[in-house]
C-alpha cells in the first residue's frame, strides 16, 4: 500500500466523524503564513478549528508573489484583517544557498530554475524580510496586524519576532 | 484581545502537551499541496501526525512555480517521493477572475498585479492541470505517485480525480 493509499484510510475516518459545511470565509478573520515543515501542524500549534483560519504555507514560510496572491485573495475576497506568520527552527532552508540549489538542478536536468529557492541564514531577519514584503505590497490592504513568529520544534512554543 | 493574541493563548496550551523535536525529513516521505481554506485541517483530512509530510498550501492548491519551488525542495533535499494533491468544493477560486480581480485592484491601487491569479471554474479540471504542471517540471524528480483529489466540505470526504 503507498503512503497516499495509507492517508485515504486516514481520510475515512476522518469523514466518519465529520460534521460540515461550514462557512467559506474564515471565521477569525486571519490568514497563516508558515513553512512546509511536517512538524508544523498550524491547527494545533494555534489551537485553530476548521473554517476559523486561512493557511498559506510554502518552503521557508517565505512572503514569496505567490504567497502574496494568496494573501490577497484572503484580504480582498473572503474578509481576512490579521496575518500570522510562522518561521520554525532547525528549518531546512538554513541548510543550502539559493545559488547551489539552482546549480545542482542545472547540473542534473540541464535547466536553472527562473525562481530564487528562497533560502536564507537567519531566522529572524527572513521573518523580518517576510513582513517587509508584505508591508511593502500594494496588493495586501490590511497591514494593522501583520507580526511574525519562530516554532520552536523542541518545546512547540511560538517565539515573537520585534 | 486581537485574534493573533488568542491564537497565541491557544499555543501555549499546544506547548504545555509537545513532545519533541522531531527529525527534520518527513518520516512518510510525502508532500500534500492543498488549498488555503480555513475548512481544509490537512492534518486531520489525512489522519497525519506531526512529522509526517511536508504541507504546501495556497490559494487554490494550485501547481504554482511557488509549489513547485517548494516541492523540488522537499523531494530534492528532504527525501520525499509521493504529492498528494487537494482542492475542494465550494472553493473561493470558483467565484471570480483572473481578469476581474486584478482589475479591480488596478481600479484601487493603480497598479495591476503581475501574477495570475490563478482563478479557475472548474475543480476537476483545475486538479488536472496542477497534476500536469507537476509532471511538466523539470525541478521536480519523483513522478510515480503524484495523485488529485476533491475534498467535499459537506463529507469531509475526499474524492480521486482520475
Amino acid at each position: 500500500m503507498s503512503v497516499t493509499d495509507e492517508l485515504l484510510a486516514g481520510n475515512a475516518a476522518y469523514a466518519a466523524r465529520f460534521s460540515g459545511p461550514l462557512p467559506l470565509p474564515p471565521a477569525k478573520h486571519v490568514a497563516v503564513l508558515a513553512c512546509m515543515d511536517a512538524r508544523i501542524n498550524v491547527y494545533g500549534v494555534l489551537g485553530l478549528q476548521e473554517g476559523e483560519a486561512h493557511v498559506v504555507r510554502n518552503a521557508g514560510g517565505v512572503a514569496t508573489d505567490d504567497a502574496i496572491r494568496s494573501l490577497a485573495i484572503s484580504q480582498r475576497l473572503l474578509g481576512t484583517e490579521e496575518i500570522v506568520l510562522i518561521h520554525h527552527t532547525d528549518c531546512g532552508m538554513l541548510t543550502f544557498t539559493d545559488d547551489g540549489f539552482k546549480k545542482s538542478i542545472q547540473d542534473e536536468v540541464g535547466i536553472k530554475p527562473p525562481w530564487a529557492a528562497e533560502a536564507f541564514d537567519d531566522l529572524e531577519d527572513d521573518v523580518r524580510q517576510s513582513i517587509a514584503r508584505i508591508r511593502n505590497s500594494p496588493f495586501v490592504p490590511k497591514k494593522d496586524s501583520v507580526r511574525g513568529f519562530v516554532f520552536d520544534v523542541a518545546t512547540g512554543k511560538l517565539a515573537e519576532v520585534s
